[in-house]
């Protein structure tokens, strides 16, 4: 006697994870030099200095029953008012800390979010490709994902699918710009014209239909490419940030969920959001934490790395004569696979301990998802491996 | 168009922090001296020196990238060793690192249990008096609570009552003992005879009853008194664990949940907790807790000053006239009011800027529950006006 779905859900293992375990294996047996793995989303680069040095300077300044104690369940105040002001002298936007909570990284503050949301037959909308675990979290807050066929070979977003698919319990839609996985950027224009869709829609149906931002992603974009900050587009934007990429902390769990007063039923929703946060067993985001951002919450991440990885590989793949989307953003490339067969492709890449992820993990067969934030002796390396493949 | 249930659990909030950020409003206006502020179980010792070193050897020797990488969903082997090898070693156990999972604390933990158990009318059993979140838990994973009285005034646990409370949709009974609020240990035979009723229920109805052991306070025992090992007495038994009280870490979320492998689908139990934590948007406990925790987890608090406290408060309130639960453990002391009205008590005792939280809280109306983490000059400065109460 117990509860089935999340059996399943423990069972049914996140694909992704599964792949990054026997990479972990794998190198205790072939050498981590020789396992080119591309499979999990763990910033390669440290966390920046700084970060350490707020750590030290708080255990130092508060000691340690301050630094430890409960803060309370939205958050440390001055933690939220360094998040405030760095998104308002960046987007000229007027935020205060009460619309603000801090929590346990995205995917507990999606989870939250969706929950808030949840009304009997309520439907979120996903974009293909999209995060795998949108699904779990969704089902266990009690709504249906319905998910938006991918806009190949550009990933931007079919308006039309989205038309199509809004219905009368449609409560929301979750963007994911810089696209986990495919690297894709949304365009201001793209989200322009998805707001007035859904402003469209929104009275058609007498209820608001939000845009669900999840955004780890906001701050690793390159060549100077714009990330349009959701909430200046469309009002009835929530925002679930996590400093997991950003600041290279993804196992420390802090981010914050913004829910804007002036979307609709803003003051609600913030109250539901801590509702539902309080009844999945949130007592506070990891104070230590929450000290760092209060004084880090303005640190920007380095992304030469990054960008001198992304560049080798995209041009190298792309020149040899893979179909691969834009990479923009985030730290993923998108490949479509020859012959269309993700999994094929995938398991024999893993006899060359290649070890890479199938687009059917994302609701998107055919295109395999690569993390490029490997060390670059490892892009160089892969290279061949690829040719051969082709 | 969102969750009401949600909007209700965010809107009607926790008496108790509301009563702690009174009082933390209070202390602004009158000086933090004059305010004697007994509602929040949060540690007044500092985490043991060990624990501020271990961050400061943690970065040194992982480095950033490593410490504050994901680690598994179930948490780092290294943690999970540790925790085992502890428990071993106190109990005579034989505990594996897989029937672990580390979590977000005992909040969490429970969330995820409750919700691994549930099933269509599933019903949990809670011992007055009780911990208010499991309301909010026990609801959100879709469980139904049911309330057994309190076992006045010893606060033991009314086993003819807990009898005619089970059914054939009883999933589990949370025990937490050292409880919150009554300061009263369990005692062995007290769990004996329960186990051997849950047992016989078990038998009588063709599925197990699990005990769901809500243990943040077993460290906090005082004058040498026993707080039983539950899985040694009842088999059919799930841990969950924090480190909030007793390394003093309350708001770094970080704790285990033991389920056993020789529990009744204890293989399966442990998927369903795994995928329910899924769900819930858990990604791993933060990681650098978790190592800490690899390096920590034998330490143990030194309780010199809450048993200080505790006698100073029990004496002083005892020989008044008070009648007190005998506090043996954790660090509450739950006090039966004159009159029996708890909640008009406490309006009397705010206006004298004595803030304690009414028993209502906990299911057991006519008492109040007194924390006493407090500084021992606190202690002193309060009898008086507790004698004027009376």
């Amino acid at each position: 006697m117990y509860n089935q779905t999340a059996y399943e859900m423990g069972d049914n293992r996140c694909a992704i994870r599964e792949l990054a375990e026997y990479g972990a294996a794998r190198r205790q047996i072939v050498g981590k030099e020789n396992v080119y793995d591309f499979t999990i989303g763990n910033p390669s680069l440290p966390a920046p200095p700084e970060i350490t040095q707020a750590i030290q300077d708080i255990l130092q300044d508060m000691g340690a029953l301050a630094a430890h104690s409960y803060t309370s369940a939205p958050g440390d105040l001055a933690a939220r008012t360094a998040i405030a002001e760095d998104l308002n002298n960046r987007y000229g936007t007027s935020i205060t800390p009460k619309e603000l909570f801090l929590g346990c990284g995205a995917s507990a503050e999606l989870c939250a979010v969706f929950r808030a949301l949840a009304v009997p037959n309520g439907e979120l909308l996903a974009i293909a490709p999209y995060f795998s675990e949108y699904e779990p979290f969704a089902q266990s807050a009690g709504c249906v994902l319905k998910v938006i066929p991918p806009d190949v070979p550009n990933f931007q977003i079919r308006l039309d699918a989205v038309e199509n698919a809004i219905t009368e319990n449609t409560l929301g839609i979750i963007i994911n710009s810089p696209n986990n996985p495919s690297g894709v950027v949304y365009t201001r224009s793209t989200l322009e014209q998805l707001g007035a869709l859904l402003s469209r829609k929104a009275e058609q149906y007498g209820h608001p239909i939000y845009i669900i931002a999840d955004e780890p992603y906001r701050e690793l974009a390159y060549d100077g490419v714009e990330v349009p900050f959701i909430p200046t587009i469309y009002k009835d934007t929530i925002v679930c940030y996590s400093y997991s990429k950003s600041l290279s902390l993804p196992g420390e769990r802090i981010g914050y969920i913004y829910v804007p007063r002036d979307a609709t039923d803003g003051e609600a929703l913030y109250t539901a959001v801590a509702g539902a946060a309080r009844g999945y067993g949130h007592i506070c985001a990891p104070s230590l934490w929450q000290y760092v951002i209060a004084r880090c919450a303005h640190l920007k991440p380095d992304l030469t790395e990054y960008d001198r990885n992304r560049k080798a590989l995209y041009e190298g793949l792309r020149d040899m004569g893979y179909e691969v989307a834009k990479p923009d953003g985030a730290f993923y490339l998108f490949v479509k696979v020859p012959g269309s067969d993700a999994e094929l492709f995938c398991k024999r890449a893993m006899e060359k301990d290649l070890l890479v992820v199938p687009g059917d993990s994302f609701g998107c067969p055919g295109y395999v998802r690569l993390c490029y934030c490997v060390s670059y002796e490892q892009i160089e390396k892969c290279l061949p491996i690829f040719r051969s493949l082709l």
